[in-house]
């Protein structure tokens, strides 16, 4: 952590700086240009870090506070140096590959999963998604159909063979849906949910966790630290569109952010095209940017008959459309030497 | 419901739209333009609209779908036609006050706790805030003293009297929380957990909802339904920062929106400075503010001895700071004739 | 237009927004439903339509104003109903093609300008950029060599026959630069410039047109209807990144609005990489997304040596990358059937 | 500026910063902590920092540049070390004034701006504003009436005495509005028309700048040192509100920031809230939190009718609306001891 102070300081400020560094039980590095006096704080731990930081940002004689280490260290790359592959019963997620995870919005009869199953597989995917607690903004909308749903499902895996992705939506569901799903998924709305994060980390089962729509990157990373300081490392992150002032799509895919978290962390990131376009001729395109621009692989909303599902109607891609599509990226997978 | 057509569309697309509308039970009113048809959907139900919606905008021949109606009702203007008064132990919040809430960030012993709220009691504070159950963005944090916390605040209470306001962070942490506060607290990371709404409007005592630091008010006043679908109408709006591409301040407060949220809802608004502005010196002036653009009151932090603070450290005011600034806001609050 | 009234408007109320319809030269279509009364505005013209909106705004019982129709009219998709192809000296920017623009972000002297033609051209680029006239956001730096800059991308394009990109900073540098450029750019600060726009349609010169960092697609596409409306419409759109909260990368590349804007608008779009990454590394990642996203083409900057470059030393390519990347980009065109 | 290295950076890349750092004619000082190793660069000038900082930022070993000086220097706080008053014609406006600008959006006619004039006046504000050259979105939309609309400005301060603030739209055009206007605005459109900021700041008249919608403070503040190294130290900022994803208000009034400039530069701030607020009646409570904010005064629009207005229809308030709000200013100012 590097502490800039104003240019008026006086040396009694340093002073004051320095003595809360040593108090703290760490050692002071001054650095006293002509225009600014600079503290540096080294042998800092985690736990003081922030709160040191607070401390300083509270002085009126500070400018600035600089912290120098990351927040999170178990998910970023300085802790292993080359990128993770999670593996999910035999389907691998990371580099080398670009993994399509398709299926419904939302879970709404055996039927219409079991028809979305088959149709995603055929086309190529190699995991199922689906959802049986579902976030609804409004109270006025359907939720799903929470344990029955996660029965469906088990039932489309065991007929095709696709491992389940499916969303635990509150620390008390965790259990529940670990007995049914082969990865679980934490929705965008719930990435602070700091308790449901505990929870799932103890599960030590391969964990999908999206992006806030209003998270930095280090906050994503943050979130992931609380799965993988209860030990699980299976973990894929989930791009799904931010919110920015641009309201012609419903959120902003953030795919400029892919090489970069590539960058800070070790783990496979997807993208979620869907909840971001909105409207399902627009997915298509963004599928193709995510396979670009160096994504693991991806999370796509596919629905026998979107004209009458029960959620996300307009966004989720018909079976014909879906296939072509993923035509088009084994196409280009192939070009880019991944396999699919 | 409005549905915009796009200029080419024709004929059996117009008839598309009329037959999903009449399948769905409702009566299609067509308008055509020598430029465009327009299509308005004549009464719908609450729980059909938003699927009837994403119906229309996964046409392909569809330019734009316009809700006429909000997506939530009983926390809207139009519910009660005027601004609602809630009160917490005789405490009112709503028009014609200005109440003023006041604490340390978290609990952090009997003394702290004691001492703050003798501290904010003599400076004119009518309620205390305090965390026991606090949300951090790392894992290496103070998570808060839990329950032990809550006997704290309960004990503060016995002293001097002010009801106390604190946080629940998730749905299995409501009961306990709500055998000792008098306001359930449900923070910003937390406005769209939707099963702690649901379990705090259960409880049926006052909530303060912060509004999620990139939540529309649309969103906001939808999760304020989700509490007040439960029966409960006790509900505290609370503005405290929304992230814009703006990091001088932690926070952009979101001062503007204050109007207009008591336009569209009868519900009681105050804001939280303290988060926003992160550093405790720019606390005062977006106080001012606060009164100033119509707020109902403020949630504001106090610590008898910030530099020792287990948590934000830099934004809670020193006891004379919260003095001070209480005077300044009892002679402006005079002059718009609000009681403190 | 439509304007939706408040639910307890009374008759008088309508009367007064028929009125000022029917005093406009205008038709009023009344609907009437059980929550609210719905007035559309038949036949408006284009110049009548932002001034009558406001009117109906500022009325306190309006509860919300829709447009129906788009406020730019040359530049939508409904004045052509295809694509259109902008050529430039021959190269063709438009559908069937993914052109790529490169050069150095600034023109620094005749062998460096001269270099990195040569460099480009080896690689694959069609036309070469370059800046004379640099905008910078501090006054104390290198603010481009101006006409003598100019002089040297002419002698540029005398050698390597590639066409020349170049900025218009204001309104009265257009006459100089449209001397020596084949395309005028307009950059994302002067997107609302409109002199500068309206100089710069009247050359009759292509016109490349940023995106301003936090303009809507809709003030973008006004921004080309000032080109257009002084009758020219050989204007390409390009996508530079917008400003969100996430200060990662210097801006965030919206791609996935290519697809959005290509469907409002019959303009051509490229996306400039550049800008939005900020650091070299990041720049292939986003020019093969902005392929797959189906923009078409790219302005993208290379250096012959970076390190020493005057302006953007982070982000300019050196000329091995920019070739590999020329490279993968042809193959992935292949696989999309596009020329390059 | 700090260069903080990745951690696995080797001695040779610690080298190659060093190496940069001496050939560019500054001192390189190094600090080894256990994780990572951090360079200081001491003694760069102003012109030199954006280039070097850049060339850092392009090494790959390279975690982060951290900037230790600001960008600007005039405007600077340190630069003066307390807060400036620009007098216009004997009004002055800083600390310990709250002093209000306002009259109509547009100049439409003489009779116009001569009411609107007078009823400003009589409700005590200090200076008159007026559009003759008017940015506007659309190329449709009435810009304005030029050097007549100045005339009619002109003959408005000979009866009033009001001081003139008037905008600037392009570079070519600030000879002819420095002739009449008392204050040259700049819009915040063009707060980055660099070539509009160095003439402006020629002329020696006092300026009007408005930050543009998405400008950091750090952008404002260079673009004001634009006018200031022209020697021009007669500089109000004006905060206008910024972009963000919240649409419910054309614009999110940013008054948080107004404590937080004034803590890093010297120059009065005043507030515009009509160009936020959109709609007229939530105009008056962000007047009040301007003033309850710490600004030193307000840009605000008054029409003679609203309703018949050129632009901006919705936002404008009736003489009545003014007189009030001003009353209650007057009342508000009393107790925060500013006059008006």
């Amino acid at each position: 952590m590097i502490v800039i102070l104003k240019r008026r300081a006086d040396e009694e400020q340093v002073q004051t700086v320095v003595s809360a560094i040593e108090e703290a039980g760490f050692r002071a590095h001054l650095s006293r240009g002509e225009e600014r006096t600079i503290v540096g704080v080294v042998g800092t731990s985690p736990d003081m870090r922030p709160h040191l930081m607070a401390v300083f940002q509270g002085m009126a004689f500070v400018d600035r506070v600089v912290p120098v280490l990351k927040p999170y260290k178990l998910v970023s790359m300085e802790a292993r140096d080359e990128p993770s592959v999670v593996e999910v019963q035999g389907v691998p997620i990371g580099p080398g590959f670009f993994t399509v995870i398709a299926g419904p919005c939302a879970v709404e009869s055996e039927e219409q999963v079991m028809t979305a199953a088959r149709v995603v597989k055929a086309a190529g995917a190699r995991m199922l998604r689906g959802g049986a607690y579902k976030p609804r903004t409004s109270p006025y909308e359907f939720r799903g159909l929470g344990e029955e749903g996660l029965k469906m499902l088990a039932a489309a895996r065991a007929e095709t063979g696709l491992p389940v992705v499916t969303e635990a939506r509150a620390a008390h569901h965790v259990e529940t849906v670990a007995e049914y799903a082969d990865v679980i998924q934490i929705g965008a709305r719930n990435m602070q949910n700091f308790d449901l994060l505990t929870e799932t980390g103890r599960t030590g089962k391969p964990v999908l966790l999206k992006r806030g729509f209003a998270a930095t990157v280090e906050e994503w990373l943050k979130a992931a630290e609380y799965i993988a300081s209860e030990g699980n490392m299976n973990i894929i992150l989930c791009e799904r569109g931010v919110r920015t002032f641009d309201t012609e799509l419903r959120f902003t895919p953030d795919l400029g952010i892919i090489p970069l978290v590539k960058e800070l962390s070790h783990l496979p990131v997807v993208v979620d095209p869907s909840h971001a376009c909105g409207r399902r001729h627009l997915v298509p395109p963004v599928c193709r940017a995510a396979l670009g621009v160096g994504a693991d692989g991806l999370l796509v909303e596919v629905h026998p008959e979107p004209e009458h599902a029960l959620c996300d109607a307009a966004q989720q891609l018909r079976p014909m459309q879906f296939a072509r599509l993923m035509d088009e990226l084994r196409a280009l997978a192939g070009v880019m030497k991944l396999s699919m």
